[in-house]
C-alpha cells in the first residue's frame, strides 16, 4: 500500500481530537465477505488461520472494502487454547466444541501454558505480514478473557446460561482461581506477542461475562482482569475490553486500567457517561439494525453519533459481531456515513 | 388437601405485610422432579400437558414436596399458539421449533385468535381441578409476552441475538405492530380465561425482550404491554411482568401497570430500588448456585433476604427458571430456609 498510514483510530483511543470518529467491526472478516466464502471453497478454515497470507487476505479485506480504520486479526478466540493442550473443534452451525471438557483440579493442573513464537508463529507471521507490509491502519491484537475462555472449556462448547462453568466457579473457587490464573498468564503472552509482531491496539472479549452479577464479577473475575491489563500498561498500547450484556459490569470496567471499554447496543453512549463510565467508549449499533432498510441504518447509526460527539471519546462499533447475513455494501455505507456525518 | 388456604404470597405481591417471605421457583415443576421422569416414561409431553389430572398432579408436585407458596400451571408459553394456526413442535434439546415461521404481513393476518374454551379446554380443566380441589396455596397463571412469543414465530425456534426478530422489527414496523397486537389480544383472552378458571396471580414471560434497547422497548413493545396489562387490571389479581437481560428495562416495567417484577440475579433488589423501582420485586437468586454447596447456596440465599428485609416487598424466587441437574432436596431445603430466615 502507497497510502500514508492513517492513525485516526490510536489518537482516539488515547483521547486525542480527531478529524472523524473512525471506525471498525467486530467480525468485519469473514462469512459476509463473498471473497472469504470464495476462498472456504479451495480451503479448509485450518489453512486459512495457519497460512500466513491467507490469514492476511481475509485480515485485509474489509480495510479495503468497508474503508474502516482499523484491521482485526481473523482469528476464532479459541485459537491459543490447542497450546495449553486444550483440543478445539469449530463445528458448523455450533461454534467451538471441546470433547474433554475441564472437571477437576487435576484437568488445571494438567494444562501447559503457551510459547507464542513456538505455538502460533502464523498468528505472529500473519502480524507481521500486515503490519510490516500491508496494512495503512492499525491492526487490533486480541484475546479470549479467562471467564469466556473458560466457559467455553468447561461446557464443552457454546452455552445459554453458563451453569457448569458457574457451578464449578461457585464449588471449586480454588480450582476456579488456578484455571483464571493460567488463563490470564496465557492471554498475557499471546498479547505481548502480538504486540511486539506489530498489533498496535488490544480487545480483550470477555463476551460472555454479563452472565455474572457484580458481587460475583468483584470477586472471582476482577482480579484476574485487573492483572491481566496491568501486565499489559508497560506496552504501551491503547487497552479495550468488551462484553455483551455487561452493563451491570460497566462501572468494574471502568476501574480496571484500560483504555477503552466496548458497548452493546443495550447501553446508549449518554448512560453510560451518566452512570459515570469515564474511559473512552466504543459501540453499539445494534448489528440487526444492519438487516433493516437504509433509512432504519442511517437514523440510529446518526443518533449515536449525535450522542457521542456531544459526549467525546467515542469509536464506532457495532455492539456484537457482524453476522454472516449482513450484506458487505451495508457496511461500506455505513463506514462513508460514519465519517462523513462526524467530520468536525 | 385439608390444610387452611395459605394467601400468603397474595398478601406478599398487594404489599401487605407478611409472617415470612413467600417464595416460588419458576420451572419449579418438570424435568428436574423423578417423579415428574417417570411419568414421562409412560405418558408423552403431549398426554402430560393435555390430560388435566396428569397436569394437575405435575404441577401440585413440588407445592407437596418444597413446601412452596404457590403453584403454576406446568405448560410451555408456546402451548396457546396452536390455536392462533402456528404450529409448535417442542424438539428434545433444541426448545420449540416452527416449522413455518412467520415471514410477512399475510403470515399475520393468516393468524386466528384463541377462544380459550374450545381452544385450550384442557388448560381450563387442569386449573378448575387445581384451585377447586386439590391446591392449598393460590396458582399463578400464565403466559408469554408478544416480543418472546414472536421471537419463536419468526426465529422459526430458539435463537442467541433474535436477529431475524428485530430485522422484521424494524424492517416491516406494520406488520410488527399487527402481530403485536394479535399477541397481545391473544395474551389477554388466554390469561383472562386462566384467571375465570381460578388462577389467583398471573406472572407474563418476556423472557428475551431484554435482547431490545430501552428506546426500540419504548417505541415497539411498550405500547402493547400496557394495553396487555391495562386490559387485565379489571380483573384484580396481582400482575407480575419477568424477563432475564431486561436490567435496562426495569424503570419501563415500573412504568407498566403491574404489581410486580421479576428480577434476574444481574440486578440486586438493592440495586432496583436505587434505580427507582418502586413495585413488589420477585426475584432472585441464579438458579446456577443451587449447583454449589449448600453453604454458598444459604450464603447467597441469606444475602437476598437481608437485602429484601431491610427493603420491604419481596417475594422470592429465583432469577431463571430451575434447570434440570438441580436436585429437589436442594429446593425443598431452599424453601425451609427462606421461610425460617425471613420469619419476623
Amino acid at each position: 500500500m502507497t497510502n500514508t498510514f492513517n492513525d485516526t483510530i490510536l489518537k482516539a483511543y488515547n483521547g486525542e481530537k480527531t478529524d472523524y470518529t473512525p471506525a471498525w467491526y467486530m467480525r468485519q472478516a469473514g462469512r459476509s465477505q463473498e471473497e472469504y466464502r470464495k476462498l472456504k471453497e479451495k480451503y479448509s478454515l485450518f489453512e486459512i488461520t495457519h497460512q500466513p497470507e491467507l490469514c492476511a487476505y481475509v485480515t485485509r479485506l474489509p480495510v479495503e472494502h468497508y474503508g474502516v480504520d482499523a484491521a482485526i486479526l481473523y482469528k476464532d478466540i479459541m485459537s491459543p487454547l490447542p497450546s495449553l493442550g486444550v483440543d478445539v473443534e469449530i463445528k458448523k452451525g455450533v461454534g467451538p466444541v471441546i470433547d474433554n471438557p475441564i472437571m477437576s483440579v487435576q484437568d488445571i493442573e494438567r494444562l501447559g501454558m503457551i510459547n507464542p513464537e513456538a505455538d502460533v508463529p502464523y498468528v505472529l507471521d500473519t502480524i507481521r505480514l500486515l503490519t510490516k507490509e500491508q496494512l495503512d491502519v492499525p491492526l487490533i491484537g486480541f484475546s479470549g478473557a479467562p471467564f469466556t475462555l473458560a466457559s467455553y472449556m468447561i461446557e464443552g462448547g457454546p452455552s445459554k446460561n453458563y451453569s457448569k462453568t458457574k457451578a464449578f466457579m461457585y464449588s471449586q473457587p480454588e480450582a476456579w482461581f488456578a484455571l483464571m490464573d493460567k488463563l490470564g498468564d496465557m492471554t498475557v503472552a499471546y498479547v505481548k506477542a502480538q504486540i511486539q509482531a506489530g498489533a498496535l491496539a488490544v480487545q480483550i472479549f470477555d463476551s460472555w461475562v454479563g452472565a455474572l452479577n457484580v458481587e460475583d464479577y468483584r470477586y472471582y473475575i476482577k482480579p484476574i482482569m485487573n492483572r491481566i491489563f496491568s501486565e499489559l500498561r508497560p506496552e504501551n498500547v491503547p487497552l479495550i475490553v468488551f462484553g455483551v450484556g455487561a452493563r451491570h459490569l460497566l462501572l468494574e470496567w471502568n476501574d480496571l486500567p484500560v483504555d477503552v471499554i466496548g458497548l452493546d447496543w443495550r447501553t446508549s453512549i449518554f448512560e453510560a457517561r451518566q452512570m459515570g463510565v469515564t474511559k473512552i467508549l466504543q459501540g453499539n449499533l445494534d448489528p440487526t439494525v444492519l438487516l433493516a432498510d437504509w433509512e432504519m441504518i442511517e437514523m440510529k447509526t446518526k443518533a449515536i453519533l449525535d450522542e457521542s460527539m456531544e459526549q467525546g471519546g467515542h469509536v464506532f462499533n457495532l455492539g456484537h459481531g457482524v453476522t454472516p447475513d449482513i450484506k458487505p455494501e451495508t457496511l461500506k455505507k455505513l463506514t462513508e456515513l460514519i465519517h462523513t456525518y462526524s467530520k468536525r
